[in-house]
């Protein structure tokens, strides 16, 4: 899960006709947009969702130690960019391929949770896995099952991914699961 | 709600230097990237959010009837573009205020919807208005409140507004309301 990457180019060049941009609003619209200087091409920048899941086996969660910056050595649920031409589910289950070499059955969208300041919205699946077969991916250190009394919350990569534990924990003790939202600052 | 633009962009110079791009799969990638020829920057490409809401006042639910393309004079939710910097829940909101000039309250997102082939994300919330206050905004033709007997069905501009006003219109018979998911062809 590479959460701090793509979000922060700043756009100097037309990506049409490689001429400098300026930076305007638009005619029509409210916000500064990188326009350029001489075909006038409007390039939008908009907020990337970062999709994945909390898979369980058993009574136990899939939690992955990163291999990769930021965050080196944290332990996070598996979870990366979503990319073009996939559905969410999609995306959340080959990020768990990828990063856990696990095959997830997704079972329904837990958690929705809006990053503004870095231009983010994460968004995690609950799902289990039919058998405990997974592995570390080229971003994982280590891959493995934790009962929710064994979560390495100290360690915990990311808010969102401590956000989304702590919920599905709540919602696991009182045997009931539903759809949070929240946004972290 | 402008869906259709900002999506299809095909990247022929840097964005950072301005020299010509390759496509091809960086090491340790598995997808093709426009990748700088000088400088060797990547420029990633993920799917865009489109953010709205099924705003009610008393039995009735607000739509606007497009003043732009695609689908000039049908109706839609109040939704589009969510921003960098904002929250989903703020870009609802602000769309509603844009296209609608209606403040809205927001209660709980309703529906989240994939559209793999054009590289978005639909997300609406359910809210509600204080108020029967509302006009046309600059990308609107006209705005009203319609009972649920009244929805235009043959008029709708989207199929994931469709989805939505089904859902909507199912949940409010049973006077329950969920979170639904789904990906449309």
């Amino acid at each position: 899960m590479s959460i701090q990457i793509r979000n922060f180019i700043v756009i100097l060049f037309c990506n049409q006709c490689g001429a400098s941009v300026d930076s305007l609003i638009p005619p029509g619209d409210a916000l500064l947009r990188a326009v350029c200087s001489k075909c006038g091409h409007i390039h939008y920048e908009n907020p990337r969702m970062i999709v994945g899941c909390i898979a369980e086996f058993e009574d136990k969660i899939l939690l992955c130690r990163r291999a990769i910056e930021p965050q080196y050595g944290f332990w996070t649920l598996p979870a990366g960019f979503m990319e073009n031409g996939e559905t969410t589910a999609q995306g959340a289950a080959r990020e768990a391929l990828e990063e856990a070499c696990a095959n997830i059955h997704l079972d329904a969208p837990f958690a929705l949770i809006s990053i503004a300041h870095i231009n983010q919205v994460h968004l995690f699946y609950r799902g289990h896995m039919k058998e405990a077969k997974f592995a570390a991916g080229e971003e994982s250190l280590a891959v493995d099952l934790f009962k929710i009394e064994e979560i390495p919350w100290d360690e915990l990569a990311f808010t969102s991914v401590r956000f989304c534990l702590e919920k599905f924990t709540e919602d696991k003790t009182r045997h009931c699961f539903s759809f949070h939202e929240t946004s972290l600052p």
